[in-house]
């Protein structure tokens, strides 16, 4: 039709090549949301559980993603360098993660909420950043979980003062200002006898998923699959222990003995229907 | 922390000023997803108003777009051309209506689906096309109507040549082969007495949702509310009498006398629940 | 060759169709190059046909620019919003206008410099600006032009005070600091005996380049060619006399007679060399 | 003034951290040029000689470019990866180069053409391409460099048919088509007496410009300086040799015992005006 010359207005978006591609995706007020859905303070375990799991249904569809990773509201994932999913066309990219992802969020809803009902659909946004090399995507991991930490420990503090301490708010966060971590480690432990060093790990790192070779167990074969841990990015054992983390396909065997958790068991389960054909992930 | 960095490679990607701005999704193999949850062929009033319900969704909470239009799998939303929405940030604005469609889909899922279940999340793409002139938008919603009447007419013969004359998908597809729409009408008439005329409207045009003052009736007051429509885009007729459409706030009334859709009354009903006070879409 | 996939590297930098581009290039530490090459303070005529001369190259050869703007060390090229040149690819458009201006610069110098020896090759920086309306684009002129008269008009008396007045530099701008423009004028006239509104319209105004269909005297056909003009572009007159200015090819027919400048002592050459043949600007 | 909002149409350009830049510009048109300016065919040596005096301007003002590579009517200049010039502005950078050669090429044509004179001001286009990698790098100069040898053996062996052995230029062309490289150098021995491996380095390879710390003979000190050379960077010897060349400031001192160039010569030139102290390209 005369009209078709609209489609000439689309303009080319390809991201640049041999880059890392960080999709991260974050809660649209989710401070409300939170609110509105009894969330608990300052970490609600199931809201945790199901953003992991939503952003484990996006890793099991995209292929070329190798890592994600999550807390409070948001979500990073980490596609290999050279990845031509949708001949790398940015939107075309950041809109399949970012839509898959917040379906998810909705559909498996129930299944960590039970009866406690989403009140409205949620919303998260979404954004593309390149890093160049290897060393950038390594500290933008760190970054993520080095904010965890800084965020879960004054949460934890704040909500011990106001839940516990019966403070108001503006109190908490009085009482609080100009304190280093070592003066909320100690307020902590002496007036609520809160170890913070025995705080879940899920709190205090956020949640990693990976895709390895992983052995269950000594029977079963090795199998391909997506795990999710919460260990700690920022010392370098870490990276010694999962190489070639940001490499496409990762060979390393990894013996797991870890809990199986939803996103294991999905996998087991899924391993089960088809007949104990290996999880092919790829 | 010594990782910040990271966050300066996020770039700047403010949308150019004074244009108008079309944010259109599309779902991901639908083709599949129809087949996988028992959609009517070739039009499934159940997803269509589903698709229109999730628009409306992102339409009442996102002030500056001024229309949007449905067809088949696919949704097109207009900004004005002077939005401020997000300060023009192209991911901010591509995402946050991408994923309040996407989780709006499922959530509101079983309101027009009832016993028919979903399945797994479904994924929508999304892209942006900026328009300089209000000369292209106009092209814009035309190209996306004559769309929907052509792929309309080719699927209403192909399925009825296949469902009622028992023709394989192969024959169907030669039979048409060459065919003009006079030939596909007169084939519907003779052979299987449809007359495609009287089709419904929301089959053979899409949905068209705007922002406008309403009368309903009456003895209401003049409400700003958003109808859906499925009226011809492609008549000059439409465009005089919704003039302005493509501005931030038309204030033309029209007095509507069409059904009370599920649109229209879950305005209604949010309007009595807050004492008849009008509706209030800016 | 096995390195030939660098040069997919290269990423697609098309421009938005149905938009006024604007080059706006600008002399790179020319307070330093005045200086260097003993500019006339506060300004020098042959700077600035130089100037108006290199421009006149860039548009001759460059069909879709439909006018140019300059003042100072700064000049504008305007292609009208449907140019196809280089099919919008940025970079093309803008290293090639830089370019030829640049290289212009430095081979019409003894043109307008004689003498005065040019000491090492100038350098200009070059950006495009997207405009999607006429209205935008007319802003834009005038935005420059506006720019032309409170400089001139500050400069003026700035160089007043230091030059004729024996002011340092320092006391002149305090002098200067806080007036208004009627200030300005008084102290011009009253201690200078300068009438500001006399000072030539080229230091006033800047230089506007247009295409148009010229008529240079009775005898000779209507031609269509590039003037060099010094009118005001704030007042609504301009636009009226010069109405389609924006437009590919303006047909408009004006009577010329105004002085004959080295651009149009160019053309006019050129038509005699190429026996009388209308000069063909397009 | 009210106009000024048109500045804020201006949109972000910057450029990926981390990453190498480079701008490479070409000759607009130069077969025409070449012929205008009765280049020498296939190689002139002035003309390859003005190319590299103009890129040595341009590299000698660039702190931030470590490498720039020429050939025929083209140049790369290759900016180290954490460049912070103009704040990695897009337009800025590459307009800035663009506009510094195509002045210089004017200014210092006399230089290398003496009697020859310009008969139009040339024009040079632009482009940026971003790599990621050092290896993307390498391989985009030796992308270049093998364009070289391509051209320049068909060239050679072309222009010997013609203008030796008396063909038109069809007939060249036919006559080499589908020859492999082995082919022509036979071709050019055994018919024209040329040994193409004797044929000059430059016409072979193009021009290296390395920015290094020289060691120009065992009085003087070491400096740094541009050093303007034809070796061959296919071969890893080369890497080898000048490691560190895609660093900020390689250290690596180097024994230079080459000819005193055009470009090393004004080096020395301006050393001595200074008083022996060392060229400081920094
Ligand atoms: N109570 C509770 N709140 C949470 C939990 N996880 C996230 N949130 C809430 C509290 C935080 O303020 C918010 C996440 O912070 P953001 O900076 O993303 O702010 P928010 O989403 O409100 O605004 P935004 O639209 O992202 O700018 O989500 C949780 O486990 N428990
Ligand atoms: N049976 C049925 N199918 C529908 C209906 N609406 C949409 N579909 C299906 C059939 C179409 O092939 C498909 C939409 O076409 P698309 O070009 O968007 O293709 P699809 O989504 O399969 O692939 P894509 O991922 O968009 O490239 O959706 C409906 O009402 N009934
Ligand atoms: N004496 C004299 N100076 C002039 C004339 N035209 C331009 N200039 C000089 C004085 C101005 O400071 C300078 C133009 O101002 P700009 O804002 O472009 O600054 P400049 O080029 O120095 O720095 P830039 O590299 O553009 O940031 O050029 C003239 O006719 N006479
Ligand atoms: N005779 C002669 N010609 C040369 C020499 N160096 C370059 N040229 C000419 C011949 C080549 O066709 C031309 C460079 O090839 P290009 O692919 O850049 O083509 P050209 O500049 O004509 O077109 P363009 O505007 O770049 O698309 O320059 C030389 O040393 N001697
Ligand atoms: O943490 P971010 O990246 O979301 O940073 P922000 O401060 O929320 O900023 P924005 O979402 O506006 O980019
Ligand atoms: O109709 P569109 O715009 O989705 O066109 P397409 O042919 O599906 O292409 P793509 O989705 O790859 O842009
Ligand atoms: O007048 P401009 O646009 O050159 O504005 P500026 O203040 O010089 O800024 P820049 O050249 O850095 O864009
Ligand atoms: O060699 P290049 O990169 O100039 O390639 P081209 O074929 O000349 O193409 P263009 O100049 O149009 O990018
Ligand atoms: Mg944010
Ligand atoms: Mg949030
Ligand atoms: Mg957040
Ligand atoms: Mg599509
Ligand atoms: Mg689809
Ligand atoms: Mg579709
Ligand atoms: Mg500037
Ligand atoms: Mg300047
Ligand atoms: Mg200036
Ligand atoms: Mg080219
Ligand atoms: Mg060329
Ligand atoms: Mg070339």
């Amino acid at each position: 039709s005369s009209f078709e010359y609209v489609k000439s207005y689309e303009l080319d978006d390809t991201l640049l090549p041999n880059t890392w591609i960080v999709v991260r995706i974050d809660g649209k007020c989710f401070h409300k949301f939170a609110e509105h859905h009894n969330f608990t303070k300052p970490n609600d375990l199931r809201a945790l559980n199901l953003m992991n799991y939503a952003a484990y249904q996006v890793m099991k569809d995209t292929h070329d993603i190798c890592v994600a990773f999550g807390q409070s509201d948001e979500y990073s994932f980490i596609f290999n360098k050279n990845t031509a999913f949708y001949k790398r066309r940015g939107a075309k990219l950041l809109t399949t993660i970012n839509s898959k992802f917040s379906s998810s969020y909705v559909f498996y809803w129930r299944k960590f909420f039970g009866d406690e009902i989403l009140q409205y659909p949620p919303c998260f946004d979404g954004r593309i950043v390149l890093y160049p090399s290897a060393e950038n995507v390594i500290d933008y991991l760190k970054w993520r979980q080095a904010d965890v930490h800084i965020n879960n420990l004054y949460n934890t503090a704040f909500w011990a003062l106001v839940l516990q301490g019966n403070l108001s708010p503006g109190q908490a966060e009085k009482r609080l200002c100009g304190t280093v971590s070592a003066d909320k480690n100690e307020l902590l432990f002496k007036e609520f006898n809160i170890n913070y060093n025995k705080e879940k790990e899920i709190f205090k790192r956020g949640t990693i998923l990976l895709k390895l070779h992983v052995q269950l167990d000594v029977k079963k074969k090795t199998v391909a699959s997506i795990i999710d841990i919460h260990e700690d990015m920022l010392k370098e054992k870490f990276w010694l222990k999962y190489e070639n983390l940001l490499e496409p396909t990762s060979k390393k065997v990894v013996h797991y003995n870890g809990p199986i958790t939803d996103i294991l068991n999905d996998q087991i389960l899924n391993r089960e229907k088809t007949k104990c054909s290996p999880i092919n992930i790829s």
